[in-house]
């Protein structure tokens, strides 16, 4: 954690400044419980309400709140992007300290970057890679033929199965498993046989995994997650699906296999997609969802049914499973009001 | 495992005893299938019809109960609570045995009170503080500064970020993961920026976290779980989340970020919450819900939607894909039916 | 891995060959990418349009197709079965090489066959039991009286719980946790206590047990997972549940406690499946399904609403949450058009 004047950060990050250039933050902040070296910012509406009564060393908001900032504020067009730049500066990711901890297992052919750092009781199987300055946390196990790039960081934990591949300046959090079989299965008599997964998974560049997701290894050929993909926790990504740079995923959503999702595109969480569609690009699906085809246009598509009283939700609940017949009422009705019109072409009574 | 009379456990917890007093129990069983060592209880109605064959040793059951039991009895108005305090007691966990196993690594600045263990392979970091007679299993990582409590214990191959704070008397199970980084993302450009997650996560006393259940460290300021909280398995929690005292909620269930839960709430499975809510104390939401509004009133609330034959729910789900239609269809007629009401204030029609 | 002859591979499979017995295939491939030694198959017709062009040594595909096919074809009644066990001759999972890798803590009453492999920094137990040809992973933690079958393989980070019983066969990925407690909790004055988990886990034969899946034991009796069972990913069963033979569930499901599915069942991805509830055999549930209510008839059932157009949806899901009321409207104006009916005997106005 570093320090940084005002001035620096303004001209660093093509800010306006609107205060004393020498005044130095040292670490991120809330606007409301910020300290004189706190760097704080207003993006939420929700939290502008604290702004007149922050301690902060300074604030960065866009132009339009400037005149209310009761301290130093670095004003940009888009606060949020600038914040995360600085907070980034102030607080680095914790350095690797290159070499290999004396209680790693690391196989003779295993080729590791002398920049890199093995953690404690970590595993790395035969003919592994490691690329320069990244950093295998404690307990990680990789197993034969992984590769990983450079700066990347596995934190603890985590399990690449044989063959994986990881790019550079990935962030792996505990917990996640690449490259475990995908669910492959045959049906016979009664039985299933397995169909082995003999395909990979690539990782590209600048992606992040959250803790405890899971992604597939292919059946045949890879499962590929693009550049600057960003994974939350808990999602499960199944066999050869392919997700477009820089797509983002929250928590403890699932892609079925051989699912294609594009490009920017947001799932939030919970979404389940089902296999073999295809998403376009600059899609953006709400929590809850469950995508069963292909999504076409990019847009926003939503599918989750929030909660009501219990009493209430369960009335509305019973007459859903009777919506069939109370349409076809409706549609007698209408008859009977005002003669029977032609059906239209696409008319749900003629499924 | 120990032994204990009838006549004990009746003082002890202050039943009432209905048999002879020196009968021993060593174990608990149900009724269906206890052995006259056995100690059974009934609490649930549905297994009422296995009371009158009972083979146990004694069954603790209710005053009303108590005349079709065919053996001893230890009668009690909340069985199912006294039953869980002498299975508790016939089951005492596994004491922790004092002392650091060879293999395990613990860096040389850790606080490690004596009467704590330390299990095989286990990864000890530094400035790290763990107290009276807790246990740290076999395969557990704690990254620099964690502080656990007395009498806490992580079973296996538990994961706890840096600075993570655990309270006393805690129980942690394999998988788990605490301080991840939370899912702190800034768009920029088609992109995303990492928004450094610099607060840490503060789990009270008396916390049970599930199997492969993940809590994420706040973005600035902590996560926090409150004392006598209870998480099943494969619970994600994001990052500045608050779970007030004694909340429960059960497996597969997500929690936003900067979600805020009360006190005493009781949450299924499968439910999502989004982000930024805030649910008051004593609200228990049923299974498979989306909580995507604040809650403010104390009570049930409900949203999952139950299963009907394939062919009759999908006309349903297809006829919901045209509700909103259906009731323009159904104000028309009402109109036509009975000249055209005034509109009422909250008529959806007018959304 | 492997060759084989066409000739070889009819023979042993039961197929008729349509072309060259002296080929050779080395491993399986897509039939849009397939090399002279790839053995593609057709099974799904959406590849149809890719089997004209192939450039596979060989193609399994059923007698309609065969005559399309301008390679070599192995023709079968069920092409994907067939595909499955040649696939499984060319790439047979790696063979365990017997003996304890000089880092793994195994107890000295473990008893481990000569034939079966202990992984890098694995922790055996205390009586811990391994058959003949299994192999336990890098970083695999078995707690006190494990037992494990013959030829079964725990891929690495697997946890088993003390006493947990793995059979012949089986196949676990990393991250999956088995017997860990169940979420077994009894209310007493606005706090829980724990209801010790003293019941086990079998796992029988043949079982496949996806990454990050969660097998809880059970509170008094065991939970039991049938031969043939195959569970994807990040599932999680409670305790007491029991899978029949040859089930299987996709990824993301959640099996509360005390539930029993039948054997041959299908769960497909995210279905939740309340507690205490009794699924008969043959029961096929489509994605996203809640289930709370008992399932005594074979067939298909769905619950899974799916995504609209975000605009669109709302609308609807508004109008869901009025259903109850827009149905009393219906049948007010069903009354008024034609004289109130005699209400029919499951009419939910009567709820």
């Amino acid at each position: 954690m570093g320090t940084a004047s005002l001035g620096e950060l303004a001209v660093r990050f093509g800010c306006t400044l609107q205060g004393d250039p020498d005044v130095r933050v040292a670490h991120v902040a809330t606007l409301e419980r910020a300290d004189p070296q706190g760097l704080a910012f207003l993006a939420n509406p929700r939290y502008r309400r604290f702004l007149s009564q922050t301690k902060a060393g300074a604030v960065v908001l866009d132009a339009q709140s400037a005149s209310e900032c009761p301290v130093a504020a670095l004003i940009a067009k888009d606060p949020y992007a600038v914040y995360a730049r600085i907070a980034s500066l102030l607080h680095p990711p914790p350095p690797a300290i290159p070499g290999k901890h004396p209680s790693a297992i690391v196989d003779s052919s295993a080729v590791v970057d002398p920049s890199a750092a093995i953690g404690a009781l970590a595993v790395i199987g035969a003919r592994v890679r490691i690329g320069a300055r990244s950093s295998v946390g404690p307990g990680c196990v990789l197993l034969d033929d992984v590769s990983i790039g450079a700066d990347t960081r596995l934190v603890a934990n985590v399990t690449l199965c044989n063959s994986v591949v990881v790019g550079d300046r990935c962030l792996l959090h505990p917990g996640v498993v690449i490259g475990a079989d995908g669910f492959g299965l045959a049906p016979s008599e009664g039985q299933w046989l397995k169909i082995p997964q003999v395909g990979g998974v690539r990782i590209g560049n600048d992606v992040e995994v959250g803790a405890s997701t899971t992604i597939d290894r292919g059946a045949i050929e890879d499962t590929v997650i693009g550049d600057g993909v960003k994974l939350d926790n808990q999602i499960q990504i199944g066999h050869n699906v392919r997700i477009g740079a820089h797509t983002a995923i929250a928590g403890c959503s699932g892609i079925s296999g051989s699912t294609t999702i594009g490009s920017r595109c947001m799932l939030a969480g919970m979404v389940g997609v089902a296999g073999h569609l295809t998403i376009c690009d600059d899609v953006v699906v709400t929590g809850r969802s469950f995508v069963n085809s292909n999504i076409r246009k990019p847009g926003y598509y939503s599918g989750g049914i929030t909660i009501d009283e219990t009493t209430r939700f369960r009335k509305n609940a019973a007459r859903f499973h009777r919506l069939d017949e109370l349409a076809r009422e409706v549609r007698r009705l209408s008859g009977s009001a005002e003669g029977r019109d032609d059906k239209s072409q696409d008319d749900p009574d003629d499924e």
